[in-house]
């Protein structure tokens, strides 16, 4: 099998980039937000079908219900199967007034692209296609290429676990490389991640009486908003110390190898410190100790709280009913429906059995050895790229990485992207460089050299 | 001084009151909304002014900053002096479009008058000037009465207890005829009552970071909700044992003469659980309990919370900054602004010192001697008219009666007016019945003619 030359890769890549921004806008123009239904993520889907069938044969949609999932398999030369895991629906596009342009009409400015859904995650679609596209004109693509374009990341991944139980074989891989994540530092470091921790989201709901009562009669009518409060109160403490009998039993601690990743990353405190305003920290910790609270501490966090006036001035009424939104972020090896059961054995032991639990969204944490062979192939490239990258066990944030890295048993790396702090992703005027995105390209065309070779 | 007849009395009232009711619903058309500020408020007052100028000269504003009180002295015959307290401002009428007819266009239907503001508190007022009319037609009024009819009663008073204290000598009396309350209860007998609880109205606020965070940084910053959750659940539990120390101090217990009328009133529990629909009351109290707890525990209500994301689905977010609503229902002699002093030294001592307090409406308790003469009084002329009355130490609810009982010393009733529990005083389609007005007319008759006989 011939390795093709970096040049020439390069000089195919810089010949067609400018083709390559305006196909990746393309894709951004079709409004695929999966919280609209199926019918809105539809055209997206077969317009990268129409891309995918192109260089293969073999592309199908994968489905358990939920918006379908785009597959395709590329035969490569070598004996290595690889797994690419995208998704191709976006977030909503609200508030639609904050856009300086019509988020589904991409525009360009000061080198940057802008629309919704171009940093998360059409990029790395587009970038991993165009990629496909300059190995085939080149020549032969060295690794067979599993393409899997969930379509509906942005709305909890409800059927991807089933997905790929349901196609073990069809996905089967010696390595994914993942959606990118945060690509670069504030300081420009490329940085990679192994995994991503967990999600359990609730609606806890108390009520205790059938409508609002006026204040006065607090003296024998039970209040339902402060039983909510006494319920949170018992989950945790300011420190987050959380209280649910348990909890922490599966919780692991970080490896050796873990905590040389940690050592490498700037926890950057005074700089978080004036962006965001914070006093103190949780647990006011030591600087070589923030990133390792920040990724291994799991957390039980009230997203909001609504019961009774919340006006301007004055109402004295007493709340018949009284209700808070929870998420917990898990660490390796919790389960989100063992932390379910922990919840609700911990808030009948304590007296509050008459909170409702309306369980929403879970999803498992997980984590990939840094050392795989993909793993070692991507840090490589992205060093002799981007210069040597900061590692990070795994994402603070959470994905439906579980089923690939844990059930199918594929090492799993979330590889440089176009990811910057500044993306503002799920936001008005989400944009990416397009310099980001040509690099992009390159950097996959490289790792599937590299680990085509392998 | 002769004592007109009490049926000469009815007669001119049977006489005269289709036109009384017309006068009440003119009063009812003017919208004097206080919380729309002086001028809303002008066209009823200057109304008023000109009906009372027809029996007197001695008609004048009070004010002190807020709305002004209309004021008004008729001299009497006997040497008595009794002051006469109503408010002839109204509740806004949100939600409009739950009127069957417009608010401020009186209507009669089955025997009721609808309009804003008819029970509360336009009939009282106007079945006052309507007993001076009756009793002057006919020959002398008995008693001094001075007339104090307050502007502002809607929002909170802010400057009736400046109006007192200025005023004092003008609003001096024997006794005091307060606004009706709720006049008969569900199985309609007659009530009375001899003061009202106090009233602290607080927004609590916290702010731990300069704007909302993706909920993955919840392990490392600050927690703007559960740290108000935490002051929350510090201030009481579910049995309404509030924990700021020496709130309790100034409570006054029950004497033997509140104990000998609380046992006179009905607790209803089993009514009040079906309308209600709790399981159980606060403390679970006995029967013969639960009007003492109703009226003399003192309570820490959390009127409304405000934090993070409210709406449909989830949000993983870390919200800045979280808000709570909290009214405290005082008993003599506990005092507002004590309250509010020991609740800050509760927050700064229990490490809640970045809870700011934003101090709302204050109010004091207040309560008088249901052996004074003027209630003697009342209770006789109701006894006759409207059968044996039950008879409560004060409301569970709030008046600024504070100033009139202590400060100015005048012992004060509240009478029987034309308040029934389905009068949706506050509320869409406020009503009486018009057989209550007239009533209410004769009441105030009888009343003056006994108290000025003495």
């Amino acid at each position: 099998m011939a390795v093709i030359s970096t040049s020439a890769v390069d000089a195919y890549i810089e010949k067609h980039s400018r083709r390559f921004v305006d196909e990746l806008k393309e894709l951004c123009s079709f409004p695929s937000i999966s919280n609209h239904g199926r019918d809105a993520v539809q055209p997206a889907r077969d317009w990268l079908a129409d891309r995918l069938g192109r260089y293969t044969d073999r592309v199908e949609t994968l489905e358990a219900g939920g918006m379908p999932a785009l597959y395709a398999e590329v035969p490569g030369a070598g004996r290595r199967k690889l797994l690419l895991y995208e998704h191709y629906d976006v977030q909503p596009v609200d508030p639609v007034d904050l856009w300086d342009s019509p988020p589904f009409e991409p525009s360009e400015k000061d080198g940057r692209i802008v629309a919704r859904g171009v940093a998360d995650d059409k990029a790395d679609v587009m970038a991993r296609i165009h990629a496909l596209e300059t190995l085939k004109q080149l020549g032969e693509v060295p690794v067979t290429l599993r393409f899997l374009i969930e379509g509906e990341e942005e709305i909890g991944s409800k059927t991807f676990e089933k997905i790929a139980h349901d196609h073990a074989a069809k996905l089967s891989a010696d390595g994914c490389l993942w959606e990118s994540g945060t690509s670069f530092d504030d300081a420009g470091r490329p940085t990679l991640q192994f995994g991503c921790r967990g999600l359990v989201y609730v609606t806890l709901r108390v009520k205790l009486l059938d409508f609002d009562q006026h204040s006065g009669f607090a003296s024998i009518y039970p209040s339902a908003p402060m039983y909510l409060v006494g319920a949170l109160a018992s989950l945790r403490d300011q420190d987050m110390n959380i209280k649910i009998e348990g909890f922490y039993d599966k919780v692991v601690n970080p490896t050796e190898s873990d905590r040389r990743m940690m050592a490498g990353i700037d926890p950057e405190v005074e700089k978080r410190r004036k962006l965001v305003g914070f006093e103190k920290l949780v647990r006011d910790p030591k600087a070589d100790q923030v990133i390792e609270q920040m990724l291994f501490l799991p957390t039980c966090n009230i997203a909001g709280i609504t019961t009774g006036y919340q006006g301007p001035g004055s109402k004295t009424v007493l709340p018949a009913e009284a209700t808070a939104k929870l998420d917990f972020r898990l660490i390796p090896d919790q389960d989100p429906d063992e932390v379910l059961e922990l919840l609700r054995k911990h808030l009948d032991r304590h007296g509050f059995e008459k909170v409702e639990i309306l369980a929403g969204e879970g999803e498992k944490p997980a984590r990939s050895d840094p050392a795989s062979a993909v793993a070692r192939t991507v840090i490589e490239c992205v060093r002799e790229m981007h210069g040597e990258p900061v590692l990070w066990p795994f994402m603070p944030a959470t994905g439906p990485m579980h089923p690939v890295v844990a059930d199918l048993g594929i090492p799993t790396v979330l590889p440089v992207g176009v990811g910057r702090p500044d993306n503002r992703i799920h936001a008005p005027n989400e944009n990416i460089r397009a310099a980001d995105y040509i690099n992009t390209v390159r950097l996959m065309c490289r790792i599937w050299e590299r680990f085509g070779a392998g």
